[in-house]
């Protein structure tokens, strides 16, 4: 099945607040429920008014089939490089083991490459032992400790 | 020993990448000879230009002692939260176990608050184990894996 890739646009946000909640941890942090909580547009908002991010959305169908985040991170560490930043990356239950998240990564990882970064880089929760071993099969290696901390 | 911590300007570059180079790690990946090399210049300008960006020192008397950099990331998930993300954490060798450290990260945490983040992440590379308690001793959990990709 043909996906599409593209930057997100406002009409997109119920499908892809869905697809955050439609997650055993987002389930207990999103709300899904329309008309959207203005948060999410505020933060839409946000992201669109600044030219290192973006949004992306994969089309399949018409249907709004996964999402994720991109943030491009200018930085003086490793001789100046930039990094490409992935961040809530989510499939619909019905297009998972379909090989749509693996071309959705592929996508993102173009597209850090298109705006010159030296390196891609992810955090995932410990609980998410499948998506690790799917990152790690992209090429992803696990070299660092991921520390939140709740303000 | 008091320090002052603000927003690095150009005239810092050189101190700051020679912290970045006095690392084990970056030892091998950083260039700290002068003139700094050009891609350092174009990093701290995109740096500058983006407003949800800032390299900071900790500064004692007149010595820059320490650096880090936040990025501040609006996002969809967590009901359309802001993040603040450390990265390039370095202090001086001569300034480590004072204390200098952990109050520039309590003014980062504090810079993070003060732009409406409801969240700071940072990740720590697998090798520096005395990090990973420094940041643990800071209230932070480990509750993630990082993954790079090099490009």
């Amino acid at each position: 099945m043909t996906a599409a890739f593209r930057r997100a646009t406002a009409a997109d946000l119920p499908a892809i607040v869905a697809l955050l909640a439609d997650d055993g941890l987002g389930r207990g942090r999103e709300d899904a429920r329309l008309p959207l909580a203005p948060a999410y547009l505020d933060a839409f908002a946000a992201i669109e008014a600044d030219p290192n991010q973006m949004v992306a959305v994969a089309e399949q169908d018409g249907i709004v089939a996964g999402t994720l985040q991109l943030t491009f991170i200018p930085g003086l560490s490793r001789l100046g490089a930039w990094r490409g930043q992935i961040e809530a990356v989510r499939v619909a239950a019905g297009a998972r083991g379909t090989g749509l998240g693996q071309r959705m990564i592929a996508w993102a990882i173009e597209e850090c490459r298109a705006r010159g970064c030296a390196l891609v880089q992810l955090t995932s929760d410990k609980a998410r032992g499948d998506a690790h071993r799917f990152y790690a099969r992209l090429g992803f290696r696990a070299t660092h400790e991921g520390f939140k901390l709740t303000l």
